[in-house]
């Protein structure tokens, strides 16, 4: 993580980018296919929040704290949904976004 | 505008849309510029926000709203700053946002 | 459109922002539905060049012209896939990424 | 990094992540200072092709190579402008945009 970044957003920001890229590869990995509860349209919406949350933290935005806020509560519905499915990309996107969710309460906190 | 888009986000996403561009377009036009005040800062700010609202309305999201609500609150302040300044780049983007600033008002409520 | 676009990329980005909507949207619908091509697949990925082309045009890249290339054939491939597709939000998608190829061509020139 | 990313993109993923965070730092503190070169322009734009590749490549796109040629373009235009300047944020960007267009000129070939 860069230096540059003020150091209670360093673990927030990694949590969020973990996350991103797990709600990314869920995504597209589900793309296509049969789904009987939210995910993957969960990852969407997670999609979307991260990254304002990575995007307002990075630029030291008095607003990341209510970005963060709404990204916790996004995460925790992803999590609730990934994780009832057996997949790999699902079972790893709902660990990840119970951690960023976790990460994000605290920020916002 | 989509004819796919639920006619209620209809005129919110499309003033978010136009904000982006006027926010982006202040941004560039700005950078490397010397400014006393906020803009082109709330402009990086305001495009996060932006970009999650237009994301969460065209996935019909619940949490639609709550983003909607945080992004009038930025854009409000990046009018305030753009306003500011005699640049038609930072005048136009100060109009847009208190025009998406009063459509994501609207959608929150 | 705003004013502060110059008039050779109006046309262009309004193309990418109509089309990233229908995307965004058929992303959106079709999540969690099987699907026996890469329909929303080619969604996730249209939408990422298309961001990428819009942000680009709106800075007054020099880099523009070949990011508006290769989002002419992400749009392309995104069109042969929705349009198999009977939904409105398919065939909706496939229409805009038709005209957004034809505007990305014609800026990638 | 995820363990859902294939292999092959994960140095590619991560170093685009860094560096993504670094030129969002660099223009968040760049932003109303006076600068003699393109340095924090440059920033701009290589935020937009760095989320392109980020994307393309989680979501395993045949379009990823193509991207990620782009980006290290941009990224060396970008170090070769950040460099420049004396700031610890610009410095660290510059390193970032390096090894990041290091590791997308090796995903492109």
């Amino acid at each position: 993580m860069s230096a540059s970044i003020k150091s209670e957003f360093q673990s927030c920001i990694q949590a969020c980018q973990e996350c991103l890229i797990d709600c990314k590869v869920c995504l597209a990995k589900m793309a296509g296919m049969k789904s009987m509860n939210d995910c993957p349209y969960c990852c969407i919406q997670c999609i979307e929040v991260l990254e304002a949350s990575i995007g307002l933290m990075a630029a030291d935005s008095k607003f990341s704290k209510e970005q963060c806020a709404l990204c916790a509560k996004v995460c925790e519905y992803c999590a609730e949904q990934c994780e009832q499915h057996d997949h790999d990309h699902c079972k790893r996107c709902a660990e990840s976004c119970r951690k960023c969710a976790e990460e994000c309460r605290k920020m916002a906190a």
